[in-house]
């Protein structure tokens, strides 16, 4: 099938320009760019009367998971805001399901008009503090680096491993770049000797940067800038000074963690595009960053521009500056058009890898005791949650155990827990936290970074216990409840990470945990179960609490919950 | 074994700048750049005094063969020139040694200080009508994909093939393709639906661009450009317009076929980046289409500048827009310093394919009457050299068959042969040359491309024997004989192609052979050894003259030598 898409003004990412040219598709790629091509030499013609056409735009890293939505629903979300190809690094599930995740990813994909590259995770499980469902080490990767989708292993969080040299983490880079792929970085503020310590591993970007200086620092010691707009973190403003100079030709686009609801409404790397010409670069430019750059960066040949042996993977734009996307074309079929996606089919997957992220859940159902704190004092560390950040601070506070077993609404002190759920040990941490704002009720959900325990936070223990055993009864997933009620729940049966519906069903359901959350007393500034879900992370300053109880992570060891 | 090059001025390929800085080298590698490195970081500390480093030099397509040196010779012609990567075709030697021949070439370049990648000949023979020692297929050249330095497929001549749809021709660039490596382009002039229908096979480069609107045409349609200056073609002139855009981003530099001489004289890469800053390009811009730019064009990780993981390939210049190298660094070793170059060692090959290469020449003696001309009549179909060019004309001539076979040195009209020497079949295809000049003796090669049988051009059939025999004794090589009696000679035993001594003895040995032949009449604007190399190759119009016979190359078939 030959698709001549007429008159259209292209933007060119080799040549910085706009050419206007007529475009040749023949099955999934371009076949010619030229005016010479005529209706005669397609089997469709379209005149696409001056209509601006430029390459499909790259998402250089992002958690899948994060989206709740399988690649499938990725997909049918992020084909129709320009997105052709993304760069996943499935650590969510991985550490949940370990490899058998990471395949299960790899299949979900397959064959999607999306493409779904795949970094393998480097860091599961995030600490040694962590209770995941697998741990990963370099010889369980081994297998999967010869999947052609597999470009090298995602974001080396463990910066202090391999600074200070343990051995099992720096196998996992060198065993990588063995292979002559290639390994993406995370390791915020990180500089001078440190940061060359680290680069010189072969570590190749990075995501963190928040200030220009940071990344500028990192160009030139080599890495590719990842230019972040997640749904929280968000550096695009931070960092735009990298592209009015030559290093522009080193950075990339990516969401990291972005909901369905900020998909559907602001967009994903066309968000990012947007909000940078806004700013005032040439869109050209920004464009090509949003592509042929992230396939540089990557090795990703024959993708990235709009130009004979390319991928066809382009998008129709009404206007340059405001990015309008009117249609998308997906491995030279258009797949979205008119406001309309068309079906896309589901991969088909093993039934063994189904059934495994399907059972992920190993926990028997929870009474009301199991959430009680036995007094052994009154003075307790509590994790004190800051508004709009996912750090958290330890204040000590006087608990009176004699009511509702030191749970005071009134001081906005509430009960947390978290509860093993991989391999059914019984392990829970059971603390207290403050700043939620929560007056009744309870909120569970099994997403909570990175091993994605059960965790509840409560006003009372039998309303926790009602949601916990909701969320088991799900196998996965998140739920309000008040005075004993379920009164709004989203089902995750994906590893306790995913649903099965599409972005707007998803970011619908969303919407009402997070307004029911909020009748229950949820501060404004609070989102419910995104602060809730990093409670749990021991790797971010300073209190968190995990399957096996507090963790005070500047001193990166275990506290009592009493003092 | 740490090194720090203390108070340099480094050029930063990835920021386009120039910073004050430290370098510290840790053996192979670029362990950190810093003012905050000190001597106490490093065994030996050089204080540079604000010389400038740079990376180190690459070569993008390169036939070593034309050196006339082997990978060793190479090495130590071109790193003190500040080439310290070279991407090769050994086109010429899988010419006459088949696969045998690339393996040959791949074991004598493991382990030099140069850097040696290999792309896999596409075309041997280069046409059906050459008599070469091998025919390779895709499935000849499956096994050698898997040497990590074989970075895919060379330059792809048969671009009728490729566009005509030959299915053995494709086979071989989308065999390549399929292993995610590169095929390197060679399509002077195409443009248009046929260049795009070249490119879309996914060929990604071309090297034999002449004019800026050729190669903008080739960028706009996702081809790297190769700025050729070799020792016959240079293309600098014509291409430097494409520096001044961001298409620089999509350019690098190479020097195809280059002779031991103008290496030694003028230099290798260093050249180019000279002249191109001699034309008013900004030197740091000009060194990174010299270093970085061949890395990304060909997927090299890790190499084309100096920063933390990178190979520590680097060049101390005394003067920027001089590109005097002072000294070289190869994977972290002093390698060139103060105008001598450290011992290199000779890499050890396998007995067999030495054995292969060192008795390519399989030729019996020849006599006098094997260049005897039975005359069918009298008018004939002269090859007519032309001056400067590798082109040739056809002329009809009447010759006198009663005088010395046809020969008349007073009309500029010699004896040619090309004789068949790999298989020993006794093919050969002898007629008549005009435009050399010779007046008496006679001139024989064994370069004589793309077959390289054993090439003679003389003034009598006696003087014809001697040089051919002379050649065939040498087991290869070129010699110049005058009554009878050899005058100059130079040996080249590696398949008939490349000697084994250093650069300055070939270029001393080639300019005998020069001036000696200049002594016998050659004229000054015929180079006598490079004009006979390409009377044999019948690619190039229009005249040309193989083991079998003349071929008209414009009607691309076989003629009589009488009319």
């Amino acid at each position: 099938m030959k698709t001549l898409l007429k008159n259209v003004k292209l933007v060119n990412v080799f040549t910085e320009t706009i050419e206007e040219t007529n475009v040749l598709i023949d099955g999934e790629i371009v076949a010619g760019v030229g005016t010479y091509y005529t209706s005669e030499d397609a089997d469709e013609c379209r005149d696409l009367a001056g209509k601006y056409v430029c390459p499909g735009f790259v998402d250089g890293h992002i958690h899948i998971e994060s989206t709740m939505m399988t690649p499938w629903g990725l997909a049918n979300a992020c084909l129709p805001k320009g997105t052709t190809s993304v760069v996943t690094d499935p650590h969510e599930i991985a550490n949940v399901c370990g490899v058998d995740g990471i395949k299960y990813m790899l299949q979900a994909s397959e064959g999607l008009p999306l493409n779904v590259y795949v970094m393998l995770p480097s860091c599961v499980p995030a600490t040694m503090f962590d209770e995941s469902g697998a741990n990963l080490f370099a010889k369980d990767l081994e297998e999967l680096y010869s999947n052609k989708r597999v470009l090298g292993l995602a974001e080396m969080m463990n910066y202090p491993g391999i600074i200070y040299g343990d051995e099992a983490t720096i196998e996992k880079v060198t065993e990588c770049v063995k292979k002559d792929k290639v390994v993406d970085g995370h390791a915020p503020l990180l500089k001078g000797r440190d940061l060359d310590k680290y680069v010189s591993y072969g570590i190749q970007s990075d995501h963190e940067c928040s200030s220009y200086e940071e990344a500028y620092e990192r160009i030139q010691k080599g890495q590719w800038i990842m230019i972040r707009e997640g749904s929280a973190a968000k550096n695009l403003e931070g960092l735009h000074k990298l592209i009015d100079g030559p290093e522009y030709q080193r950075c990339v686009f990516v969401t990291d963690d972005r909901n369905p609801m900020d998909i559907l409404t602001e967009g994903h790397i066309d968000n990012i595009v947007r909000k940078a010409i806004a700013l005032g670069k040439d869109p050209v430019r920004v464009i090509k960053m949003a592509s042929l750059n992230a396939a540089l960066c990557f090795g990703i040949k024959r993708a990235g521009a709009i130009a004979p042996g390319y991928k066809a993977d382009i998008l129709i734009l009404d206007d340059l500056n405001k990015v309008s996307i009117k249609e998308v074309y997906a491995s030279g079929k258009c797949i979205y058009a008119d406001g309309q996606i068309s079906e896309i089919k589901k991969p088909l997957i093993d039934k063994k890898l189904v059934d495994i992220v399907s059972n992920s859940f190993h926990l028997d159902t929870l009474t009301k005791e199991d959430f009680y704190v036995e007094p052994k004092g009154n003075k307790c560390r509590v994790i004190k949650v800051i508004e709009g950040q996912i750090l958290t601070d330890e204040v000590i506070e006087e608990l009176d155990f004699t009511k509702n077993n030191g749970i005071n609404t009134d001081k906005d002190i509430l009960k947390l827990a978290v509860i093993e759920r991989h391999k059914n040990t019984g392990h829970k941490g059971i603390g207290y936290i403050e700043g939620i704002g929560l007056k009744e009720g309870a909120l569970a959900a099994s997403v909570s970074h990175d091993s994605h325990n059960l965790i509840v936070i409560g006003s009372n223990d039998e309303d926790m216990m009602v949601a916990a055993n909701q969320v088991i009864e799900m196998g996965g997933g998140m739920t309000v409840v008040k005075k004993q009620e379920v009164i709004a729940k989203l089902s995750l049966p994906v590893a306790g990470l995913m649903g099965i519906n599409d972005a707007a069903t998803m970011a619908k359901d969303n919407e009402t945990l997070r307004s029911k959350a909020r009748e229950l007393g949820v501060k404004e500034n609070i989102e419910p179960f995104m602060n809730m879900a990093f409670v749990s992370l021991p790797v971010i300053p300073s209190l968190k609490m995990t399957t096996t109880g507090l963790v005070d992570v500047n001193q990166f060891k275990k506290v009592d919950l009493f003092v």
